[in-house]
């Protein structure tokens, strides 16, 4: 028997206890280049040195999931943090839970938008590739070393997503 | 009189004296998630800790520019390498010239797709903001610290980018 999870809209207030939302709503921006660009300065707590750890940039490409889903498994990385950035403009999930001993009590689920990305702060719990849409590359920043840090827990009974806000 | 500069598509050949093209094409994935993610890994050599520096991640909203256009300057980081990354799909022009004193006559202007994002090593003189679309935001990776970490040169007579290849 399956524990339903209801998906709300991202924001970064709700999503403040679990890192940083990754866009431009909500910041003042800095004119520069002559007056060519605004920047959106520093919009995440990036922390990637701990234990000699070097800032790593990749990109994923994710296959799509299709609602109901059932949920088995999250993961987390204590010693950095972990940024998703969309580069296919598409709106995708964020399942998240507090740092600390897992609690599938506290599990929360997002609904981002093409335009949100998200940084989860060390020891944050989340679950992986969560893509709504075909074709959906991710911008990932995050910590490497070499000494894997990742640690999984299974949910069980697992929980079920059915549908979007 | 301004000299014209030739434009060339962009590759990771051809960028490689001054840094990173940011893409998935010509790498192999690890496959991860349970086979959910193709994790193109580790596609820049991010370079932010230098004198006390720290990872910074935001995003620039850029001014589309219209061909033909002149440069009049250009702009490069002693202490950290600096990565723009499409988040809006288009194509957008780099132009770059080799870390050192800065030589005019080794000015070279690029094609980037909308896939394709580079990370300027440090040192680099690179031009700002070459977005040629509308709504062309981009994210990047930079080293931030304390103390301003920028370096700007004129370019006089200007050069003169005329079209695209």
């Amino acid at each position: 028997m399956s524990d339903i999870l209801s998906v709300k809209p991202l924001t970064a207030s709700a999503f403040s206890p679990f890192g940083d939302v990754i866009a431009t709503d909500g910041h003042a921006p800095i004119v520069i280049n002559q007056g060519q660009s605004e920047r959106f300065d520093d919009l995440a707590n990036l922390q990637l040195g701990a234990a000699e750890g070097k800032a790593c940039l990749s990109i994923f490409a994710t296959k799509p999931l299709v609602l109901p889903l059932l949920l088995h498994q999250m993961e987390c990385h204590h010693l950095g943090s972990q940024a998703f950035i969309p580069l296919s403009g598409q709106p995708w999930l964020v399942v998240v839970a507090p740092k600390g001993k897992f609690d599938r009590k506290q599990v929360r689920a997002f609904l981002a938008s093409g335009k949100q990305g998200v940084n989860f702060a060390p020891g944050t719990w989340h679950h992986f590739s969560l893509a709504l849409e075909p074709q959906s590359n991710f911008l990932v920043i995050d910590r490497k070393s070499q000494a894997i840090d990742c640690e999984e827990v299974e949910i069980n009974p697992p929980l079920c997503l059915e549908r979007l806000p």
